[in-house]
C-alpha cells in the first residue's frame, strides 16, 4: 500500500535544495547574458555547452585529477574551453570574469521565491549544491531566494553525488537522513540521496535545456514526491 | 589625519557577525531557561559557569587535545560537569539534552533583528561564529535573524581566532580581507581579525554578563568602528 503524501512527509524537518535547473534557469540567465553581451554566438548553445561541460569537471575532482576546486574555478576553466571554440579570444579579462560570474545571477524560475518563502514557515530550508557558498549567497541576494541556511558540497569538500554530501547535511542540522528530504529536477540526484536515506521530492522543470530540448519528467516510483512545480510541492506539503 | 567613518566602511562587501553576545544575549537566555525548569540553582552563577567553560573547551580543540569538536558536544561535555558541581545528576537525558539546545534558543538583544535587516540591504550579512552550523541556522529561525549566510568555524574545522576562520570568511566571498568587516563585542575576536586584515567594528552589549557584572565596553582606537549597539553601526554605514 502506497503512503499517502502526508506519510511521506511525516518527521521531515529539513528540506535541501540542488538549486541549478531546480531553483534558478541557468539556461535562461546565461542565454539572456550572452546576448545583453552581444556576442557573435548562437547564445543557446553555448549556454547548452558551458553546462554540458559541468559534470566533465565535477567527475575531475571527484576521480582525485583535480584538488579541491571551487565552481567559480570549473565554470571558468570551463569558459576557457569555450572561448575558443567558439572564436571568442578577444574578449578582455574583465569581460570574461564578469561573464564567469553569470552563474552567480541566475534567475529564479517563476515560482521559486513565493513557494521556498511557503516552505521555510513549516520547515528549516536549504541549498545542498556543488555551488561554492559564495556563489549561492550572491545568487541568493540578486534574486530573493529566503534561505534558511547555505549549505554548499564546499563545506563537506566533497561534490555530489558523493554520499558525504547527503549525510552530511543531515549530519549538520544533528538529524537522520530521513528527516532531511532532497528536493531537485534531476533524478540522479535524487537517487543518490535515497541511497543514504533521504526522502526525496522530484520537480519537473521540463524546459530547464530550454524550449527546443525535450526532457524526460516522468515519474519515478521512489520518490516521495513529485510536483510539476515547487508552487506544488508547497501544496502537497500543506505549507 | 583620523579617517571619517565612510572612508572606513568604504569598499566593505560583507560584515562578518560574531553571535554569542554580540547579536543574541546568552546569559538572559540561559537564565529563563534554568529558571523555566525551576532548576534548584543560582541560575546567574550557572550561567557564566557554563559561558566560562567555553574558551577552556575551544583551547582543547585547537591544542588537538580533542579532535574536531562541535560547540553543541563541547557545550555538552562543559554541561555534564556543571551538572555534577551544582548537584543536578536527578536530571534526566531527555531535560540535559533540551537544556543543551538551550543555545539554539536564545534571543536576540532588542536591537538585534531590525539593525540587521537594515545592514542587510546594502552588505552580504553572515554569522562568523565558533557556533555550529545547525545551531545557528535553528538560532536565526528561532530568533528571526534575516543572515545572506550562515558562516561557521565548522566550515573551516577551525575555530576562531585561528587565522583560518578570519582569512576564510573573505576567500568564501572571492573578497580581498579588508572588503570585510567583522562585527564582534569582543575586542579579542577583533584584534585577531584585524591582524588578517578585516576592518572591524566593536559593539559594546555592556551586560553581556548581565546587570551585576561590569564589562570594560572603551574604545579601541585600531577598530573602524565603535557603537553602543548595532542600531548605531547601521547608522553609521548609512543603512
Amino acid at each position: 500500500m502506497l503512503a499517502s503524501p502526508l506519510q511521506g512527509a511525516a518527521g521531515v524537518k529539513v528540506l535541501a535544495f540542488d538549486v541549478f535547473g531546480t531553483v534558478v534557469d541557468w539556461y535562461q540567465g546565461i542565454v539572456d547574458e550572452v546576448r545583453a553581451m552581444a556576442l557573435d554566438v548562437d547564445a543557446e548553445g553555448f549556454a547548452l555547452a558551458w553546462r554540458a561541460g559541468y559534470m566533465p569537471a565535477i567527475r575531475r575532482v571527484m576521480s582525485g585529477e583535480l584538488g579541491w576546486t571551487s565552481i567559480d574555478t570549473l565554470h571558468r576553466m570551463i569558459l576557457d574551453d569555450l572561448i575558443r571554440s567558439f572564436d571568442l579570444t578577444h574578449l578582455t579579462e574583465v569581460q570574461k570574469a564578469r561573464l564567469n560570474r553569470v552563474w552567480h545571477r541566475l534567475p529564479a524560475w517563476p515560482d521559486s521565491v513565493a513557494a521556498l518563502t511557503r516552505l521555510k514557515s513549516r520547515y528549516t530550508i536549504c541549498t545542498l549544491s556543488n555551488g561554492n557558498i559564495g556563489l549561492l549567497t550572491n545568487m541568493a541576494k540578486a534574486a530573493s531566494l529566503p534561505w534558511d541556511c547555505i549549505l554548499s558540497a564546499e563545506v563537506f569538500r566533497k561534490y555530489k553525488p558523493d554520499p558525504a554530501v547527503y549525510l552530511g547535511a543531515a549530519q549538520v542540522f544533528g538529524l537522520e537522513p530521513g528527516e532531511v528530504m532532497m528536493v531537485a529536477a534531476h533524478q540522479d540526484d535524487l537517487a543518490h540521496a535515497r541511497t543514504c536515506g533521504l526522502r526525496t521530492a522530484y520537480i519537473e522543470r521540463p524546459r530547464e535545456f530550454g524550449p527546443s530540448i525535450p526532457k524526460d519528467v516522468s515519474p519515478h516510483p521512489d520518490n516521495t514526491f513529485h510536483a510539476g512545480n515547487l508552487t506544488e510541492l508547497a501544496e502537497a506539503l500543506d505549507c
